[in-house]
């Protein structure tokens, strides 16, 4: 089949376009046609060598894409040759076939074309995942980072949709107005003191999703209310930062670091399913609205990852086979 | 009645024995007269002034307290003038009454005489409550440092009790002694490496519970096992640290920091209601040893602080009145 192969770690240019073999679905596993491959700014992290796939798992970049059904192993139930699927993947999503467990499989959402929905299920399934880690409870003060981002907008909607009061922050006037336009009750310059902002406006967060990391863990911490909750899920901003425990004390606060890759199977699929159940309903019904995403060639894909990381984009890029 | 009194915060010489008001047992309180006082770590803290007293809490300093009912308020429907009780307070110990909500009054431990008893209910309620944080769960890694200390040494025969592999630190062959004949599986030289040997008995802590602080954030961190809870309830060895975000987001870890002095009445009460149901138990048939206390005039206050900063005593300090 083809693929993106990376023969060593580096720039764009290391993403070339190559055969491997076809994988063979295992017990329980489906093997799938690529119809769209999501990209991700971890796809980036893997293909520079910082983000390496857990043991196990093929080299092929690619954590979700969306397919039609080719083949299922032994004791699939739920899937049969032809299905549509949006898949989470661990890595092989940059293919034109990938394999994935049955569980990690769902249809796509209502109303979404598969290329489209290629882009959809990573995300969703990252915030309800660590939103639950968050424990974000109706009524509480919601805050993440990067509100025009595609975690940022959704999460956004996620959490109002949740019941939740919730601040964006973000860099420029457009990005802050894109973060009300999706909803948030608050929008505030990151440029600026957002913690002061944020404290005036709210009282401080319940919940901070966070993907920047170091930079802002200070701030996060002074940012919280009694009680909050920081679940750090991208270190965009540095890995090593300075933690006050006194202040984490004296608001018996509590920070996570998550990551979706690195869970077991069965919680992978406890997660798809809970964001079929939880999320899909949400895109149907317009509470979650996506940004339209842009597609690129699969054969394009240098330009894909140089357009992710030029950070110009707003909304989902994806791989069209 | 009598009381300590400090004017303003300072070394022991401010701990001066004056009068003060008797307080008087509001809606669902009880007023009780005092037999012995615990002596706690953060009653010097109080005194030296870094560890105020919650708003609307007494000034008087004393975290736990053992006495008789002298008369209930309106409400009151456990107690009764004449119980012998032990307190979980958040403030007013060291004095000749207290008033406590009825909720954190429960009987002394079986078998144990009410001055004894005047120093388990703090320290019991301590590493229930924030082993509950940690989720510690019957078969995993427990780690705690300080091992030999009050904390130290009653955390580890709880979790032994629960069914935790223990590990404790401690800073000398007497102390890791003392670890190992309360039932620490491992006990390591705090001197050492004691992180490698900690991985290389054990795989590395499921849970920690950590009195120290920013001196100790980086090894706990890389002490902890995947998906591992370090749950930090003091900061003996200072604030501020370094956190490696991208290790704890590897390990999918989670740093609690809590303290049981500012949780809601309603919390405490109802974790003196789980000390009575789970931990009285274990005192009554061995599973939890107290070390002897060393029982000092309450007039002696001074050297009762004293003998606690000097780091030499053993067991707790009680204070008879």
């Amino acid at each position: 089949m083809r693929a993106v192969i990376v023969e060593a770690p580096g720039d764009v240019d290391v993403l070339t376009l190559g055969e491997a073999d076809t994988p063979t679905p295992g017990p329980g596993e489906v093997l799938v046609r690529t119809v769209a491959s999501g990209v991700n700014r971890a796809d980036i992290l893997q293909r520079q060598g910082h983000y390496p796939p857990p043991p196990g798992v093929t080299d092929i970049i690619g954590l979700e894409a969306s397919g039609v059904v080719e083949r299922v192993g032994e004791g699939v139930e739920r899937w049969k040759e032809g299905d549509e699927v949006v898949a989470l993947l661990s890595g092989g999503g940059y293919a034109e076939f990938f394999v994935a467990p049955e569980g990690q499989l769902i249809p796509p959402p209502p109303g979404v074309d598969l290329v489209s929905a290629a882009g959809v299920l990573e995300v969703a399934a990252t915030v309800l995942s660590n939103l639950r880690v968050g424990n974000l409870a109706h009524g509480e003060v919601f805050l993440v980072h990067g509100g025009a981002g595609g975690i940022g907008t959704f999460a956004t909607q996620y959490a109002k949709a949740l019941g939740a009061v919730v601040a964006a922050t973000a860099g420029s006037e457009d990005k802050l107005r894109h973060c009300r336009e999706h909803g948030a009750d608050f929008a505030f310059d990151y440029h600026g003191d957002w913690v002061s902002a944020l404290k005036e406006a709210t009282g401080g967060a319940d919940v901070i999703l966070d993907i920047i990391g170091a930079k802002y863990l200070e701030a996060n911490v002074k940012a919280l209310k009694k009680r909050g909750r920081m679940v750090v899920i991208g270190l965009q901003g540095g890995v090593k930062g300075t933690l006050n425990l006194g202040l984490l004390l004296s608001k018996q606060a509590t920070i996570s670091a998550t990551s979706l890759r690195f869970r077991p199977a069965a919680e992978k699929a406890e997660i798809c399913a809970a964001v079929e159940a939880q999320v899909w309903p949400m895109l149907g019904d317009g509470r979650i609205r996506l940004s339209p995403e842009t597609r690129i060639a699969f054969d394009d894909v240098r330009a894909a990852h140089e357009l992710l990381s030029g950070g110009s984009n707003v909304g989902k890029i994806v791989l069209v086979h």
